[in-house]
């Protein structure tokens, strides 16, 4: 756009929370509900011109978030806290907004990510939970949990990730900084991955959470994971987690 | 059913956890999709027999258990860790049965009770929680939890619960005794009622908690919670809390 139009626009980011168990995934789809297409639909209904609605990043179908950054330009006058509001009213009570406000134009949700941290929760005892049946995957076997730790630590810091990414990524540079990596738990019966990284790659979490899980089953041991990890080759992982037990819980800018 | 007959059959109980969200209750209906209906469908299928599933008492649209009881009589020579196995592979994954065992012919899951446990969780942050939606009441105003608290202990020990009961509870008599009654926490946001009483009246857990939440709200005062609960008229309770926040979550024998 030229610097004259730029002016008359504002910036507005959102905050959002949202279930995404009744979603295919964040990215518009022309039948199936996402949440960008929702989101966009109820915004245009209130400030009365097409926008296009921004995410830090997809998330995939079934996946969900606690804090997810999303912008849009608008010519709009009504202010964040109204739309807000508005947003919250007319959205379905799985979507929610927490948080409206002006950003300056150069601001972008994706472009200026820094980092961003997920979670991955696994319910660890025998028998399923059906309250939390839709917010982890449940793992029946026995794990060693410690040896789990250990893998995950061996993630932390600048690396190729290709072991880890899905076909589909495209020629990506598959190096990312993972500033953070750990285990907590279990508490309650759960057990939660965190990660924080500059970037991931395509279902990069939900590969490394299912070949952890192999190693904390007895199916590989700590050094076969590291030599997969260092072999680049996504044919060596082990299978990917499903997707109802990750949460994208932050995006840094 | 005479006494030859009855020898011939096996009578098998059924411990339940079910996510009540997606269900108009417990008891079978024509068109809806029901506890109680889903069950008796999915037990027939196994069974090759028409049976009734009676439940230790019905829960409303909406509501959750984490431990419903009910009892079916067969003719049936599939054995019960069988039957639950195959059960828990033909239902829905928003009901789990966790435990199918004998039990002696005159085992009845509905006149054998001698209490049953009730849980009600209320949400109380002010900004509501996409991923608990389906299973609190969201209220926002600031409660005054220890006055609700005082207004619970009122309703330990026998009484006329009359005050509490809805409309189409018929001619039953409403004197039931409350052996314990009390509210937990806030923990993580959460407040929880805990009702435990020989028997409940029609919607009685719902109408105790909207009524005690109007005192938290400051509506009413502890005295005239005790007015209204003594008057036995059901015009003078505050409204029925909804169906979500409730749990059945133990019945004893």
């Amino acid at each position: 756009m030229d610097s004259k139009l730029a002016t008359s626009y504002k910036n507005i980011m959102l905050i959002l929370e949202y279930d995404g168990t009744g979603y295919h995934g964040w990215q518009r789809q022309r039948l199936e509900p996402t949440i960008q297409g929702v989101l966009e639909d109820r915004i245009q209904m209130m400030v009365h011109e097409p926008i296009t609605l921004i995410g830090s990043g997809r998330t995939d179908a079934g996946v969900h978030a606690k804090h997810q950054v999303c912008h849009f330009l608008t010519h709009t006058h009504i202010d964040p806290e109204s739309l807000r509001n508005g947003l919250n009213a007319l959205t379905p009570d799985d979507i929610l907004i927490r948080k409206a406000d002006y950003v300056p134009l150069d601001f972008h949700s994706r472009y200026s990510v820094k980092s961003k941290v997920y979670e991955y929760q696994i319910w660890i005892r025998h028998e399923p939970n059906v309250f939390r049946r839709n917010f982890v995957w449940h793992v029946r076997q026995v794990l060693d949990v410690e040896t789990m730790r250990q893998c995950v630590s061996l993630l932390v810091g600048r690396h190729d990730f290709s072991t880890f990414r899905s076909s589909g990524s495209g020629n990506m540079d598959p190096v990312r900084e993972m500033i953070h990596a750990e285990i907590r738990g279990p508490e309650d019966g759960i057990l939660t991955f965190i990660f924080e990284a500059d970037g991931f790659l395509r279902h990069m979490i939900r590969n490394i959470v299912g070949t952890v899980v192999d190693v904390g089953r007895g199916r590989m041991g700590l050094v076969e994971f590291r030599d997969i990890f260092q072999a680049k080759d996504r044919a060596c992982a082990g299978f990917k987690a499903p997707a109802q037990g990750l949460f994208l819980n932050m995006v840094k800018y």
